[in-house]
């Protein structure tokens, strides 16, 4: 494709890059926004998402050609300098790598759970609002093969602008859904056979002592409020043990040793 | 002590609290900003640092009664509405608790290695100039008992205000040093008989498999860059293995693995 160079930060064809932090909070209409060469890269080798539009600093152009070497050939991609890409943004972007990609429709949490193999391992996060957190905890994910998360509704969009920075990509790339029933949710895995673990700071087994099954779904609490007693009287419960002095730990740190225990 | 009403944004009795953004930027010599209930409990309680003055929102303080008891009788605790917090930090301050401590002298990497048990945990990052992973290493090594940080010259200050926060006040307690002669500080371990591990993603040998002798020292790098080819050369290095299509982990979540399994 040929870049489009762009002069006008009010230029039409970049409007869905204006003022990207307010847009972020106000959500964008089945859109998201890919930033970095790394997470454009995941975008454009993705089957789940596709690109509408990319826009990058005239200096990085000479890096991405191998990225771009994926895009499909009637991909716009526009070009500008640093004053109009801070203009449109509304903020310094150093990165200076942008994409606008299109949401797919939700999954049923049932339908993710048909597609898995025989041998899986879920992630559960019930009420993470922080991004930071809910990326952290895809990009965990990914690193120790996790085939699927499955969140519930009080959980923030992985797909906002910071989640999918902060998940390097991973948020791309591990197939997610949500769920509204609780219950019904954890009725339904034990229907498939999943192991449940519910990581608590007052569970019952120590996580080195933890085996797992074939199936596994692990659910991931809130660091202040932890996940509600409901689910941990529902579910086997496992802790990880820290020093006395000091026991806390942010909820991505915890995935991470925990995913790391499960993984195969 | 009788809490101080201010009402001057520019009164001189809170002058170091003045543009906290930019004054972090800027250095503070020799004081650090204390953020957060947590972090000033911490503070108060410390050996290693002292508070000189506390700046709370009048509507935090009746929540602080029990920290404010550990307080020396002659701390000057100041209280302001809302406003005028927000005028003096020069942006908005949610959190509405702030201190300034006063950094200890500096420790010798010799001196604070002479005060450690003879079991001991070490942890060295090398090169983290990134506050919030300064501060997630901190807190990742206060939650599994680490006895003290040793970083090279290149780290950032583990008592920035941000580092401070995202550790959760685990910067104030665990003692750290700074050394400038790595090939000398690795060799002052080797006679002290630590164990030196450093953690690589192309690591020899799988961590589930490295034990740990009485006195281990654990090395982490950058993110992008690892540790320097030198030091790999020259210890132990151990891997955290993962998924082959997404191989990429935080430093913060590799040092929480790492630090979960070294812990006793």
């Amino acid at each position: 494709m040929d870049p489009i160079r762009i002069d006008d930060p009010r230029d039409p064809r970049v409007a869905a890059y204006l003022d990207i932090r307010e847009r972020d909070l106000a959500g964008r209409q089945g859109r998201f926004v890919a930033e970095g060469k790394v997470v454009l890269d995941l975008l454009l080798s993705s089957r789940r998402f596709t690109a509408e539009s990319i826009l990058i600093l005239e200096n990085r152009l000479g890096g991405l050609e191998e990225v771009l070497r994926k895009a499909q050939a009637d991909l716009p991609v526009y070009v500008v300098a640093g004053g109009v890409m801070d203009a449109i943004a509304g903020f310094h972007m150093h990165r200076g790598i942008l994409a606008i990609g299109r949401k797919e429709t939700p999954h049923p949490a049932g339908s993710l759970l048909d597609a898995l193999p025989a041998q899986a391992l879920i992630v559960v996060p019930v009420g993470i609002a922080n991004h930071d957190n809910m990326g952290s905890i895809f990009r965990n994910a990914a690193a120790f093969g996790a085939d699927a998360v499955l969140m519930d509704g009080t959980c923030c969009d992985p797909l906002y602008r910071k989640a999918i920075r902060v998940s390097v990509g991973a948020a791309l790339k591990i197939p997610f859904a949500s769920f509204t029933d609780t219950a019904g949710f954890t009725a339904e895995l034990d229907r498939r056979g999943y192991d449940q673990f519910a990581l608590s700071p007052r569970g019952r087994i120590d996580i080195r002592d933890a085996r797992r099954g074939e199936r596994l779904a692990l659910y991931l609490g809130t660091e202040g409020e932890g996940l509600p007693e409901s689910l941990l009287a529902r579910l086997q419960t496992v802790r990880i043990t820290m020093s006395k002095g000091f026991d806390s730990l942010n909820v991505a740190a915890a995935s991470a040793i925990a995913l790391h225990h499960f993984s195969r």
